[in-house]
């Protein structure tokens, strides 16, 4: 496939993202049922957020997902579920704030019913979404850390994100070799895991070089680093998404891109396996197509979005334009 | 009626989906009050769901029923009222994680005075629709299905759909032998029924002797299989309606199915008692004509709104075109 052409080394070059998007993306075929097209789950949504794991969530359906769930706190599920009646939103979680009175025995208790809770549904996720609107509450990230491994041993990916990068860069050991694992880190985000990982501060002077030490270390795990250019790795080669975007950014962008990498990625491993062995997409990582096309899509709906709203963009309005997006960038070739 | 030809036996003849639509809709008459469009009732909305019995009970209205309720629990109540203020919801619904604490006298207690809540309401109601939404609790279905059988005993139409067809599935009792029920199994559940009540695997070489055999099994009950083309049968024929539809598979079509097939299913009955005894529509299951209505208006608005949104269209887009395809279908003749 041309769209993944790249330089190895230290060296990127820009990926043909439009086109990686199209190749993945699956037919809309009359033979399939609910379901074949992703089902998805968000993983975030406390006592302080709410926004993010909707707009994760929405974003993914609004995509061509077929079902997308939440699994976050009580308190969080009612307003999230009130945003929109298309998720399933599951109020499983619980925050410390919440069971202060409980002793150790009865915590232990709390988190082996979260965790079987989610373990009912697990099997028919095809993607996680590990993050947005998490927050940072010891109790509830430690219960997330027990979600993400039972999800590792599944084999379902995990596309990590937000406060779920928080709590990875703590517990690296969370992702590390899982090569169905994407990290999606802003500025600040991957400094605090160059930091951690590599032991040292960014260097902007090995953009490329550093990303593919930093994947390599983390066992090959994809990671896109978002910027005014969307770098993207697996610890083989660096390429660069750069086509679109805006210069708003207000806050939610990345819960988009998120819930997006995660249907695409989803919908690169079906294409994966459907494709011959020889052919270049079967040997190229669903997680790093899963990227490109994510980060495309954000770039070209930011891109729209702002044409209309200016500096009054929202990332609701960004969601609005998903839809257009990729029905613009489907039928151009 | 022409609208209802069919071959009866295994072979099975394209319903005049639309024909039925038009005969079966009331003409809106300055002379009738409110009410008599129809008064419809969603049994469902758990912890976990909100979005199906909103679907469901939305759509009811906005094919025609004038007055559209929804009997859930607590935490959905305020969430579903807040999705609409056109409908009127009831929170009496109550789940085993709720009562943990309350012993078998206290349920039964509970149980009851849930009961004698819907008793008051139940003999307004031209029809039910249980299930969008309703989840597996095992308390909650033990209420649901004494609810049915009291609608049951009151000749109140019942329409099945979710995780009612899972309750009934495992107490056919409930629905057999009742010519005022509606199945409407997807893909999944049709297979669980076929298993249950045949006690054997689909059979996709026979697939309207099968689904003869079920509905005759059941006591002649009306299944409606849903798939690319919608199959139809009361165990006296198979119709099917294939016209029209989406290839988008976005969670929550089946809700307004069930929505709509209960105010259809309403609007023939009305039909049928007003015609003369000899006319063909007389002679035809309000049931059948309820389904092939619904069916065919589905349809209908998932295509129109699949013309705007392409692959980004959700069940909300959806509900938004069926006052569209309604008036389209009406029109047209």
């Amino acid at each position: 496939m041309e769209a993944v052409k790249c330089l190895s080394g230290g060296a990127s070059l820009e990926a043909n993202a439009e086109s990686v998007l199209r190749t993945i993306t699956p037919s809309l075929d009359p033979t399939r049922h609910k379901g074949q097209a992703g089902k998805i789950a968000v993983i975030g949504g406390c006592r302080e957020y709410t926004g993010a794991p909707y707009f994760a969530a929405i974003s993914a359906l609004k995509i061509g997902a077929d079902l997308s769930h939440v699994f976050c706190t009580e308190g969080a599920a009612t307003v999230i579920k009130s945003y929109s009646p298309e998720l399933i939103v599951h109020p499983i979680l619980e925050e410390s704030y919440n069971i202060s009175g409980v002793n150790d025995e009865g915590k232990r208790d709390i988190s082996k019913k979260i965790l079987s809770e989610f373990d009912k549904w697990m099997e028919r996720f095809d993607c996680l979404v590990v993050g947005p609107g998490l927050g940072r509450d010891p109790f509830l990230l430690e219960c997330v850390s027990k979600i993400m491994t039972r999800a590792r041993q599944s084999n379902v990916p995990i596309v990590v994100d937000g406060d779920g990068l928080f709590l990875v860069t703590n517990s690296i050991e969370l992702v590390s070799g899982y090569r169905l694992a994407v990290l999606t880190p802003n500025v600040n985000e991957y400094k605090r895991l160059v930091q951690k990982v590599l032991g040292c501060d960014v260097n902007d002077q090995n953009t490329h070089g550093e990303l593919l030490s930093l994947s390599k270390q983390i066992g090959n795990v994809t990671i896109l680093r978002k910027g005014k250019s969307d770098l993207i790795s697996d610890g083989e080669k660096v390429q660069s998404v750069s086509i679109y975007g805006s210069t708003r950014r207000c806050g939610g962008q990345g819960d988009i891109l998120s819930g997006s990498v995660a249907v695409f990625l989803f919908w690169a491993r079906q294409c994966n396996s459907a494709a011959e062995r020889e052919s270049t997409i079967s040997r190229t990582n669903p997680a790093v197509l899963g990227c490109i096309a994510g980060s495309a899509l954000l770039r070209k709906a930011a891109a729209l979005a702002f044409e209309h709203k200016k500096r009054s963009t929202l990332t609701t309005d960004i969601i609005e334009h998903l839809g257009q997006s990729l029905e613009a960038i489907s039928l151009a070739s």
